[in-house]
């Protein structure tokens, strides 16, 4: 069934919600070390900027990943986030991740009673949506609004993701995601995949988000693309931090959206005071050759992150090995 | 009228034609100052890329430009792309850009026959389009291709813009260029511009091409909004070069194309060889900040310019000089 655009350029839906990922996806080009004014100072601007929902980062299992090695928005421990936001008296919600099979939720999420957190998103692969629902029923009895992501759906085929999104339509999850993994989708791909997921959704009174990846220099324009199908949970990152190619820059979508209480000179606020340090301290992201060439051939940007590390710029040589290993 | 979307995502239509502006678009960061070495390069990496058409550049008058002041390909005189070129015994056609009012156009335009030039296009204002169409009538009448260019059209109102178009399309321009000076659309409206554009052109057999610039991180966007529409002549540049925020790059609109004719490795390899040079040098274009914000107050990115120049991060201060200056 194919939708109509929903609002206009000059007006506003109010069921839009933004979601800033900076630390959740920007964690993984710094290994979530992030100081702690950097996270006093993004929480304080999305608070001003009107971002309805802050990502802390993952509730991943310390028993899998070393706390040693990673920094501590990789465990999102209650305790670490309450030294940042108290018990966040404000409007904005905060969210975690959780992978399946990576996380030690029965344990580590608490009650919601007990936790400052509002959202547990749970990511998972298509072939383990039957996990993810587990987790999901788990967070919902304890309290929490949750999402779903379903990651890397364009290596999935169109038979799987109709069985996927029904299993999930009918599952605790309030909202399910869009993710383009690899940066592999174009806005047509994006108008399409939106009206199936919005069309599951009406059935069963769910919402659905999107999470987009610059690989193509499309994560903005495939969001709004999003968007104006009904899409209404947007993810981004400040200047698109995120791993590999990066995501859908908070700059850009707050300048697209029309409600008053978004507010984007707040984030370019923390741009020039945190970003622009920590590019020159040599943090590295964004779009770039390698990212679009994992992009076409619709494959994790691993091997371009590598590629990037080496200081190569044997583009071409890159390309034949892309091909070599995943066509 | 509304329109269907052209074309598929695993088919190619025969009638897209790519331009290559990297020397014209370009030379607006650099003052035109390419090497030899790297002009002939580029000029062999877009014949083996399968580009159609390659611009090298103005055709400036020396009367108002200083040609002590600027590169040679602010010119274009008939000599120096031939130093390059020869005789273009190839299938990659050449193009000169040539602004109203800024150019000797009836002494320094030679006749075709006379000339390597293929194409001239014609860069105009909606308010001197009658002096644009004196300039298509000469070069047509010399044995050119021809297109014109309506620049800054996001500052138009509908009704100039219609009567503008009704006046080319009745002109001897083959081509109509949809340009976004100012990287201000949003892909609905260059859906709806290009509509716009293709419906005139339909009723008088012309083509439409598209120029779009990255302010928002949608030049790619927008240039694959106008191709699915029915836009058939697209202008793009190697890595985006051109002026504040660049262009569609090169990389991006071949690597979409379906058309085995066209290989982005030529391009990458001049990538490596050529640009990443030209960035240590310090040639600097692309998006950022200061041009999001002249983008979405559609404005001229000349302040931007300035403000990266000056090395400026006050991002929140120069939104609020803009706002003065512009609304």
């Amino acid at each position: 069934m194919s939708r109509q655009r929903q609002g206009s350029l000059v007006s506003y839906r109010p069921d839009i919600k933004v979601l800033d990922c900076t630390m959740r996806d920007g964690g993984l080009v710094n290994n979530f070390a992030f100081t702690d004014e950097f996270v006093k100072d993004l929480y304080l601007a999305n608070i001003k900027a009107g971002v309805d929902y802050m990502e802390f980062g993952y509730k991943a299992s310390s028993e899998i990943f070393d706390p040693q090695k990673f920094g501590k928005w990789k465990f999102c421990k209650e305790k670490d986030i309450r030294d940042i936001v108290g018990d966040n008296k404000t409007d904005m919600k905060l969210s975690v991740m959780a992978d399946v099979g990576r996380t030690d939720y029965k344990k580590d999420i608490l009650n919601k009673k007990d936790s400052v957190i509002d959202l547990i998103r749970v990511a998972t692969y298509i072939n383990t949506i039957p996990a993810a629902i587990e987790m999901l029923e788990d967070a919902k009895k304890k309290g929490y609004e949750t999402t779903v992501n379903i990651m890397a759906v364009s290596k999935v085929n169109d038979e799987e993701l109709d069985a996927g999104l029904e299993l999930l339509a009918q599952s605790s999850a309030d909202v399910i995601y869009l993710v383009d993994s690899f940066g592999a989708f174009y806005p047509e791909q994006i108008e399409r995949l939106s009206d199936k997921y919005l069309n599951v959704a009406a059935k069963y009174n769910k919402k659905i988000g999107i999470h987009a990846h610059n690989n193509q220099q499309l994560a903005f324009a495939n969001t709004i693309e999003a968007l104006s199908r009904g899409v209404s949970y947007l993810d981004a990152t400040v200047s698109g931090m995120g791993r590999g190619a990066g995501n859908c820059y908070m700059e850009l979508l707050l300048s697209f959206l029309r409600n008053p209480k978004y507010n984007k000179i707040a984030i370019m606020n923390f741009v020039e005071k945190h970003i622009l340090k920590l590019k020159e301290e040599g943090a590295v992201w964004g779009f770039d050759l390698p990212y679009l060439l994992t992009g076409i051939l619709n494959s994790h940007p691993s091997s371009a992150i590598q590629f990037e590390k080496e200081k190569r710029t044997d583009y071409a040589m890159f390309y034949q090995e892309l091909i070599d290993n995943t066509l």
